[in-house]
């Protein structure tokens, strides 16, 4: 298989927007994203107040039926809702896939970690904050299973150790080579901190590669954006501190 | 960008192991999969028991973490587990993406209906049968949380008319062509059928389209394969009538 390509410029790239909340765990995915392909300066952020349940309004659910973070819009008016399809439309978009694999076996295998990321871990770590916390708060938190919320902690911090069993033996969750699926499991570790949920002591080869991970320019930079803090707008100004 | 391709020639393709079980709903997506890319013949089929909790043991385990079928297995033993990630697999394999897109908006959207399928649709049945039902009996559904159960079955009949006003508007689920997302709506059809939950009747629009979608060569290579009925194996001997 043969591929030429010109160079892409991302500077004639329409500018971007990314509906989402500066500190959530699913939209540090898609900056993470967007800083790993240098694309930060191409998207403008639209602030979503998830503490004040705007992405279960009427009007957001027009835009994401899931009433869920982050969605991108494009320059047409185009939406594109769920991390992982957001990534891989914007890894497509210089013909030099990073994040998503070159190879069908890259991607099958990226893939497959990156939902695995999800299901064991991420999402279990959602699934405990909504329905065995105080989440939201009890003006979002309509409906709470805390039975199924605690079992699904018991199950995130299982993902943990599986996550460390398999970083014990590879540099990245899907190989050689950083991609979506260390982003992932990136979105389980960070949610995990802001619900307090420790990553067990022993698992010292996910906390190695948690380190590690630190020092990509894309983490700094998604650090960066969250301690400039919380959007200033009207909507905010009920922010619980 | 000009992508020039050599003919590929599926003859060449060392045979794949599909652990799965026949007429499981998530297995059709794959087996949907593999008929579209005309693959069926590059397969053998390894039967994992559902009915017995074969998927469960720990042999299996060690070929999924997440305990789901189906898993693909390459000639060389790599392992790739969920619908998504095979298909993303099965799909670039021959360097002609028939299900997945191949412009950036094509991947984006169609991972975004897919994901969308699953959350709205096709997990949310799965989760109301192993939680709200029998289900697969009470030597393999060691837990259920009942409530959960029926909550994500009002949920899957909201995905149903979800999916039926987009389908109003357009003739498949992930726009002008047929694709993943597709496949990731027919599992959650093939589920429901399964559970004996009803598409409302004022559904016209998805009830029109799951028609036409059984009238493709790949639906009825699946549903062929699900007449044959389940594989004779020791395995089997005990499966419930």
């Amino acid at each position: 298989m043969t591929i030429s390509m010109p160079q892409f410029d991302i500077s004639t790239l329409p500018v971007m927007k990314i509906h989402d909340w500066f500190d959530g765990p699913y939209p540090a995915r898609v900056r993470i994203a967007l800083a790993e392909k240098g694309l930060l300066s191409r998207v403008e952020f639209i602030s979503v107040n998830l503490w004040t349940g705007q992405h279960k309004t009427p009007d957001f659910l027009a835009i994401n039926y899931s009433g869920t973070l982050p969605v991108l819009e494009l320059h047409d008016g185009t939406l594109i809702a769920e991390c992982t399809a957001i990534t891989q439309y914007l890894d497509a978009l210089d013909g030099n896939p990073t994040l998503t694999g070159q190879t069908p076996l890259e991607k099958g295998l990226i893939h497959m970690m990156t939902k695995r990321a999800e299901i064991e871990f991420l999402d279990a770590v959602s699934v405990y904050f909504h329905h065995a916390t105080a989440g939201l708060g009890p003006q979002v938190e309509l409906y709470q299973n805390p039975e199924w919320g605690f079992r699904m902690r018991d199950k995130a911090v299982r993902g943990m150790r599986y996550f460390d069993s398999l970083l014990e033996h590879r540099p990245f969750v899907a190989g050689d080579a950083f991609s979506m699926g260390d982003i992932a499991v990136l979105g389980g570790m960070i949610f995990a901190a802001l619900v307090k949920l420790p990553v067990p002591d022993e698992c010292t080869a996910l906390q190695a590669w948690h380190a590690r991970m630190q020092e990509r320019p894309s983490l700094r930079e998604w650090r960066a954006m969250v301690e400039r803090g919380a959007p200033q707008t009207k909507e905010n100004i009920h922010l619980p501190s």
